[in-house]
């Protein structure tokens, strides 16, 4: 039976905030450098190493870390997790995204069904459903092939799919898999719907409706947007139309849709990019094979995930050496910066994964928590971000944790040799340069031009971004983001924050407004 | 002569530290909130407004902001600065961009030549050009129109310009004033130029160049990559290539170039969307005359920016409160968030404003300072960051101030009316609510759907984002990151903190590294 303690209420805690700091600075420099970076690394899934060398820990650091690890009973948790317990015990529901993608512990049974086999189902029903929209078996009234798929939904049914289709787009063109594009829809701004409707051929697009409930004001007012758009062009709108949603919303059984794929209550938005919420508009763009092998990515790393040995678990070490900069060492903030162009809305994804996941200050239990929880989650590829925010980075007053990502080789495959390196060479070479630039700095008499170093990062390195690395590198994420939630006893599965806007903009557009809010209305001409 | 001193050497500093704190929350609810947000508000430019009702400010705390804007010499050195004083002395250079758009004081010369009027000779030379491009005057070499033009740049040269395409798309479309697509390269991933050359037809797109100096790598990089395109199909790079840079860079006089338009040294590249860097692109996409009412906005907002009251001064008020909200009430980091799927990428392009500007720990003589300076700046357009970073926003254990800016018309027009309103309505209605649900929060007796509020925002609000309205922003923005710079005491023109990582990625590609670095060089196989 797993413990559900406060992290201030932990032994192992206060020893790590002992535990005496590391320079950084010293630790990265010379001989005694290039060793730790071949020393601190462990294996990912799909042949990814996380290396933290560059992170502000020594061999007495993670042996307190792992302390925290065992007696904050992470490994623990986590088995309790996919083997089905009550772990959101907020809204009382499982917790199981995972097992959309694999199993890794017992058979898990809900609503009368065992999950797997559900989630299975759903999978081979959007696989049938999307070899049959590219074969042409299903088509528009006219009898015409779709080519273009449009996702209607907002927060995790539209950040983590758009981050994963823009992740994968030049890759499928590349490997002759990709086989329509992907538009999205998300803002109640009714521009959004509007130039996304202006840039596509309505009559040969397919939309996704995406909304668990059913009852998502933005994703029902964009849909309604939208059937007005298909309506304008002399279409019949179920007929371009399907569903996402769980079996008990008013979506599901309803004629206004060519198909309904589910998901259930037990897969929170922000970690529903492996379930029919990513399956549907992904196995459409690139084919079903595709979404499949990056399900087989995220579920080789949720394995890794398991290991009861911290030192390899990256997930697990990532998250606790995240605690430690935040708890420890007092960093309010993490930047990712994957070095892939592909990878542009990645951390926008993860700003949502981890910000609305671990953004709490009760502990499961409802009782105030005593300590900082989640960071603030912000970051840009590079080298774009190198010329722009890097500069507060290096010399700013705060120190902010670097999480970097980087890959050998590009997908695309097309690059030009200027000044004896390549384009892909000189993208390696800046990761590179600048993970020791932030880590040892340069002593310089201008201060102006001085660097202090001693700005923690660690770097994720792969071969190249494709289905199966990026699986893996979204579940290393989703993974790490739940351990830090274990960690600071937190449910990372609920998002109450959001509840009170929603009730507040109804008294508005219900004209149920006093005070403050009535002005404000006003002044917006509500 | 204005005097340079430390923030925490001023009196009127510590004055402000010792005000009593406001109880936001009582002070935004019933009647009492109401009176606020009529009374705490100011007008800027073009019929936008910056209301800080919801800002932790009351009189008292307002005066002694009024104080230290005196004691600082806010307006003076906004002032010296547009009178042509060095003030960027770091690199011992004036800073002029604000004449990129009008002529505030004296006139000012250097290099020999009136600024005013070299800058709006520039801006004439790109009308002149722009308007033969669309008449057909100038073509490519079969005498055929172009119809895209592709900016190459990086930093400055891409973040500020895309942000106000993007901005400006939709509303040139709908009002019939949209000439040509614009694409944007920046990246050193060679994925980027790729995808975006195999996205358009090059024989009828036009390439701006963008670099002062003619010699940012990435730029180069990715020049190469698109004259190789050009040759690859049968075309001559030189007819479709023109050049933003500085009159002494190898790009001015070169033949490789249709044209060549200048900017110079004085304009930070940060500071350059008002410059050619964006009457280039911005120009050739939606015609001169949309560029020229985007100056004229900007422009109007920096008159309003140099009024010597503060109360009466929008960017100096937001630079105070910002620095209240930093160095008294401790907060590190803001995000800014558009109620506009424009303006999806505005905030991009701020973080980059802010944080490359002030991300500094020495003044400007170059001695550290005590105090914290520059802030983390990250955001995403509302509703989207609703469903996705608020959750934290509203109930993580860190306050975040909030910068919203929201408008009460969009500019596609078309729209949908779902359960009694129409989706402006809500968007509105969402911003309205936001603000007061920061503000009040709301006590639940589960502390897990408690709201504790007093968490700050202020808004900037407008009838139509349109260009006007945009310059107007954008310029508050700017001067805004200019006050906080001068009440630092840091050069906010200058970004040294960039260097170190160009100097050793130079040092991996030359195969000269060491140490860490020369494992992580072979790590990723450079």
């Amino acid at each position: 039976m797993v413990k559900w303690n406060n992290l201030d209420t932990l032994a192992s805690f206060q020893d790590l905030s002992n535990v005496k700091r590391v320079n950084l600075q010293e630790a990265m420099s010379g001989e005694n450098g290039a060793e730790r970076v071949k020393k601190y690394s462990t294996a990912m899934a799909e042949g990814l190493v996380y290396n933290y060398a560059a992170k502000s820990v020594d061999d007495n650091v993670l042996a307190a870390l792992e302390k925290l690890a065992e007696e904050a009973q992470l490994a623990e948790k986590f088995e309790a997790l996919y083997n089905g317990e009550v772990v959101n015990t907020g809204e009382n529901r499982l917790v199981l995204h995972h097992m959309t993608r694999g199993q890794l512990g017992d058979a898990v049974t809900a609503d009368g069904v065992d999950k797997r086999t559900f989630y299975v189902e759903q999978q081979e029903k959007i696989a049938d459903f999307a070899n049959k929209v590219h074969a042409g078996e299903i088509t528009n009234a006219a009898g015409e092939k779709f080519t273009t798929v449009v996702q209607i939904g907002i927060g995790g049914s539209d950040l983590g799919p758009r981050a994963m289709y823009l992740a994968l787009e030049n890759w499928a063109k590349k490997n002759n898999l990709f086989k329509m594009e992907a538009k999205f829809i998300s803002n109640v701004d009714p521009d959004d719907a509007a130039a996304v409707l202006n840039s596509i051929d309505v009559a040969h697009s397919i939309f996704v409706l995406v909304s668990k409930s059913g009852t998502t004001l933005e994703t029902l007012t964009n849909e309604s947007f939208v059937k007005d758009a298909l309506k304008n062009a002399g279409l019949d709108a179920s007929k371009h139309m399907i569903a996402v949603t769980s079996e008990t919303s008013p979506l599901a059984k309803s004629d206004d849709y060519l198909a309904a794929f589910f998901m259930d209550d037990y897969i929170g938005g922000r970690f529903s990019s492996t379930s029919a919420v990513g399956g549907a508009v992904l196995s459409l763009a690139f084919g079903p094979e595709v979404f499949a092998q990056f399900l087989e990515g995220a579920a080789a790393e949720d394995k890794i995930s398991a290991n009861k040995n911290l030192l390899e678990n990256p997930a697990m070490l990532d998250a606790l050496i995240g605690v430690y900069e935040r708890n420890v060492l007092g960093y309010p903030s993490t930047t990712v910066l994957p070095y892939s162009q592909a990878l542009s809305r990645f951390p926008a994804h993860l700003q949502q994964l981890d910000m609305e996941s671990n953004g709490k200050s009760v502990n499961r239990f409802g009782d105030a928590v005593s300590y900082p929880t989640g960071p603030v989650i912000f970051g840009e590829p590079g080298t774009n971000g190198q010329h722009s925010f890097y500069q507060l980075l290096h010399q700013g007053t705060d120190i902010v944790p670097l999480q970097f990502i980087g890959f050998r080789n590009n997908q695309i495959g097309t690059d030009v040799v200027i000044q004896d390196s390549t384009s892909q060479q000189k993208l390696c070479a800046n990761v590179a340069a600048q993970i020791v630039a932030f880590a040892c700095g340069k002593f310089d008499d201008n201060r102006n031009k001085n660097f202090e170093g001693g700005r923690p990062s660690s770097i994720i390195i792969g071969d190249q971004l494709n289905p199966k690395t990026l699986g893996a590198l979204l579940a290393h994420f989703e993974n790490k983001i739940m351990f830090q939630g274990f960690v600071w006893n937190v449910n990372s599965f609920d998002q109450e924050g959001v509840q009170l806007g929603k009730v507040l903009a109804k008294k508005v557009l219900a004209h149920e407004t006093d005070g403050a809010l009535k002005v404000y209305s006003d002044l917006l001409n509500i």
